[in-house]
């Protein structure tokens, strides 16, 4: 560990920008958002839009450290930073990091993991922003062993120990449930902006736990329709409960160590909702994690 | 059993309207299809349609039995006919056709089973249309006990003993594979006319009886492309591979009896390939399989 410096952390997505500015005592001093994620920067074009949105905040703190998180280090994004492979703990993060700027400014890459259980042949996972967060949330919490679920377009379900990731398994269920509400022939059963119903998702959840395969499940949301097992205005929320009921029933028995959720409080609330419905207890935390984490990983390097 | 009568067959599905028509001795002397799926029928307009389509071999068979199987008895259709309850077989069958002319023009019903396993409450799985199948592949093969797979937009899988159908679950397969191929992030490195690739196929197959979840797996489609496992054409037949495999690890395990799969040929090759790979043989049927199953309950009648 080196002495305490003024940081700069830069959160750069798929679709926004978010910088905060820190001073060497870690108390946060500032914070911006753009529209201006990685979607919406030509290639070449990343250091010019950065120096817009940060450049002041750089020339302020010429001693600081910048460090930069999320899809920006992808293939689409300023520079690809290689993925660091699994486990992974501050240590191995610090090393994998891809400086821009030598001891300046850096980019954390995101991590991979391989996943062999029984396969004939190697299969990959891997995040980017989601590692920052874990780290985050782990710093928050002072835990050292835990499983952290990240929920979102594509959710994540890390498992730590030690304070290193030792494996993860991505779940494309925000996705998949976009396309369903969007485009399947579901979608034209579900009203479009039915509130959330607790008993509904529940109901999905529970039936999750004893169905073989979500495609099969998904089959249920019409025949409740048929068979008015369940008001129209709940068949959203089932949905909903069937797919986030189905990460459930491929990860949540294998978990003993507590669960953290990281992430918006719509989802985060919902995950603790479907947990709860199986006896488990979950804690949830939001956005601070992400400042958290590049917070705990400058204070290691 | 009455003395054989000439018998005129209907499949009006959702998309298409075929009819056949048989002498009293179960020769086939004509054939015609129409695209007048229920779809494009206004709601009391059934009979006319009908009239136009089929009148002449009603006429010139006074004598004949005609049987309507699929969406027809749903409740878009001509008169929705309530589903046979499971477990069924022809007597079942039999009792709950909907006579639209007495003695002379029936709807078959499609199949309803409760699904109980486990599950605090009732949960229904549905069929229309592909009960005759079962019963014309039943026929057809001489087989009284059997797993029958119906492939599809929402694919079946049906368990029968003793000529009768005991269970059956659906599975949304042919759908989700739909809306990932045209509107999720993986069309965006799925080429749009790549051609099949076995190897890739098997590949996925072979990913999903070790993966605990599709919504998991599907994200190895993603990773494929990234690490370079599979060359980019072989991704969209992965992808078959992944959602085919996941109906075999939900299901394929349970199978003791003889595996019959029914539908189009480009899909039942699949589900052969792929049961293949498991180790489990498969044999294939075509559209025979609906004029056997009219046939074969008009015999029973």
């Amino acid at each position: 560990m080196t002495t305490p410096r003024p940081l700069i952390a830069v959160d750069w997505g798929t679709s926004s920008l978010r910088g905060a500015r820190f001073d060497n005592a870690g108390r946060l001093r500032d914070q911006r958002e753009f529209p201006r994620g990685i979607l919406t920067v030509a290639a070449g074009e990343f250091p010019a839009v950065f120096e817009q949105c940060f450049g002041d905040w750089l020339q302020q703190d010429s001693d600081g450290l910048c460090l930069l998180s999320g899809m920006v280090g992808s293939r689409q994004g300023w520079q690809e930073a290689p993925y660091c492979p699994c486990p992974a703990g501050f240590a191995e993060l610090g090393q994998h990091l891809l400086w821009l700027q030598a001891g300046r400014m850096a980019i954390v890459p995101g991590l991979s993991v391989k996943l062999s259980d029984g396969l004939p042949f190697d299969q990959h996972d891997v995040m980017r922003g989601e590692d920052i967060q874990i780290f985050g949330a782990l710093s928050l919490t002072g835990l050292e062993n835990a499983t952290v679920v990240l929920p979102g377009t594509h959710s994540k379900w890390a498992e730590v120990a030690h304070g290193r990731v030792l494996r993860f398994r991505s779940f494309m269920t925000g996705e998949v449930y976009a396309l369903l509400r969007q485009h399947s022939i579901l979608s034209r059963t579900l009203p479009a902006d039915a509130p959330w119903h607790e008993d509904g998702f529940v109901h999905g959840v529970r039936l999750a736990q004893h169905t073989p395969s979500v495609l099969s499940s998904l089959f249920a949301t019409r025949t409740l329709a048929l068979f008015d097992t369940l008001a129209a205005e709940q068949h959203a929320s089932f949905l909903s409960g069937l797919l986030i009921g189905e990460e459930l029933r491929a990860m949540a028995h294998r978990q003993a160590s507590p669960i953290l959720l990281v992430g918006n409080s719509t989802l985060t609330q919902r995950y603790q909702c479907a947990l709860q419905a199986l006896g488990l207890p979950a804690q949830r935390l939001g956005d601070e994690a992400t400042w958290a984490g590049h917070l705990a990983l400058a204070k290691h390097l």
